[in-house]
């Protein structure tokens, strides 16, 4: 344990892209635990694109982290102090932190965490603690698929619509994904098994998805909103559904984004459009963890983790997420 | 029984506010009934928001009206003919028909029915036919009302608003109804028992709905989409309910219509967003019939026909909903 302790703290709102004025890096004691809680070095930090709107002072679905906080994150740590008795020095902890090297935390916040035989630490921070139960809950509570049904994601070579496609599988639907490079499309459909991927860069995307979806679209996971999801509300079949996880397209933009054009949609062909998040879904964590747990080891579902090196660059690598750098979970390893 | 029959053809696709040459007024032999089907004379014509919607080949729920083709509508009638077992000359019946005086009919598009003891024959067609069980699945399937929430309702003094704001009050729920005219918003809170009312032509739509809705929004039970439905969405309190029933600000546009600016809520306080219509519900009328039927009984449930005489005037007469020049649920005494 040094006594040194470095600090990401949120300084101004981000306007479009995240400057590096946004954040400060700074050198800080390291906190002490008080009752009840314990300390914890940070192991791996997950880069989400949720971020972006904590920083922001958007209408969203917790506080925003005030100006001169800690930047908030999802977090894996192994504890070094404790005045709690639940936790003991060495013990690996996952939940909601700060980006941080030591930090103190509590339940119900963070919570211990074991990564199932053969699966590494990172590989279950990263699927087991948003990613998964995210992809499990918002596809099968809110999507209802049904075996023969046509399922769309977007993102779908991102860490959550990486999982949904594969769960579109698992339930006997035809998956069809979006994403923004060729060898993502390669990826999804080679190695995930999705039935057809459309790379938004190069198609028009309703030309494409009338392609890909002969039958129309029963379900389709938004994780981006914006043309996409208006392309999609567009070829909606009767009584389908939009789980809406994210709407990363718009959470850069500086002005005013247009809502879907063909909102009249969810009228005409009654769609049930649902917005979620995971923590709505915490207490069932469990019936998520064991379900994915069992398809990954029965080699049905595949999971890619996007590692990257350094606390210093939190948010360099974040920024991944908005350009569609990324390939798979975005993690940074911290020590 | 005359040898003259009037119907209503639609002879081009409405541009905007429904022109005069967009359907025809012809007279034509009457029909006869084949095998299976009876023929009845037109009491009662609905005019519905949706006819607007039939008439044009947007997207819709079922085919538009073909070019030629009479015009659609809900109709009450008496039979005068008939080579179906289970219709006799006399018996009153309603379902979904045609602008014409007379016109066959058959099962499922058309059944008897039955005026409850004291209430009128077109006050029963008014309120059982479309209107209430519109009102009832709803808000009550897809509003999911609990006792202490707060509702708000556009097209408040509509056929369908109207019944809306009284259901809140049955379900223990803050009823706040938006209308176009200081009357109507009047006879919403004085004759209906809204707890409050917004002329959404007078006053700012977001400011009002902030006072009247001091706790957020819990239902926004959507007639209108456009603005009014983008204002609800901002002030949508955590897991809201949005029914979607109409959209009928964006029925007469002419260009195309911006969907709504702040869909992001949609994720932000993981709302749901259902369309539907009434039709989908078709199975569970009764259960409709028999608790509107009560409650009307019971003194707790208003209901007003804007009654208008002649088939002649059906195109005329249809217009005010578009204007909002209505005062309940607007309705054509034929014969």
């Amino acid at each position: 344990m040094t006594d040194k302790n470095r600090v990401w703290r949120l300084r101004k709102r981000p306007v479009g892209t995240i400057g590096d004025d946004v954040l400060s890096f700074d050198e800080e004691p390291i906190p002490q635990p008080a009752d009840g809680q314990c300390v914890f070095r940070l192991n791996y930090l997950s880069l989400d694109p949720t971020n972006r709107i904590w920083m922001s002072d958007m209408d969203q679905y917790m506080p925003p982290v005030a100006l001169g906080d800690p930047m908030r994150g999802v977090v894996c740590g192994t504890v070094v102090a404790s005045r709690h008795p639940g936790f003991a020095p060495g013990d690996l902890v996952s939940g909601l932190g700060v980006w941080a090297d030591y930090q103190v935390g509590a339940p119900p916040m963070i919570a211990k965490m074991a990564a199932p035989a053969g699966v590494s630490v990172a590989n279950a921070f990263g699927l087991f603690a948003v990613v998964g139960p995210t992809a499990y809950f918002g596809f099968i509570d809110l999507g209802e698929p049904k075996a023969g049904e046509t399922v769309v994601v977007s993102a779908a070579a991102g860490a959550v619509g990486s999982i949904v496609g594969q769960l579109a599988k698992i339930k006997g639907c035809r998956a069809v994904g979006l994403a923004g490079t060729d060898e993502k499309c390669r990826w999804i459909v080679d190695d995930l098994g999705f039935d057809a991927a459309i790379n938004y860069r190069k198609e028009d995307v309703p030309t494409a998805l009338k392609r890909a979806c002969p039958k129309g679209i029963d379900i389709y996971f938004d994780n981006v909103g914006g043309d996409i999801l208006d392309a999609c509300l567009k070829q909606m079949n009767l009584k389908g559904r939009i789980p809406t996880c994210g709407l990363i397209s718009q959470y850069n933009a500086t002005g005013e984004v247009p809502g879907p054009k063909h909102y009249p949609m969810i009228l005409m062909q009654r769609l049930k459009v649902q917005g979620f998040i995971v923590l709505d879904f915490a207490s069932r964590y469990p019936e998520a963890i064991a379900a994915l747990g069992q398809w990954m080891q029965e080699g049905r579902l595949k999971f890619r983790v996007d590692m990257h090196e350094g606390l210093e660059n939190a948010v360099k690598t974040l920024r991944m997420l908005y350009t569609g750098e990324n390939q798979g979970k975005l993690m940074l390893h911290v020590a």
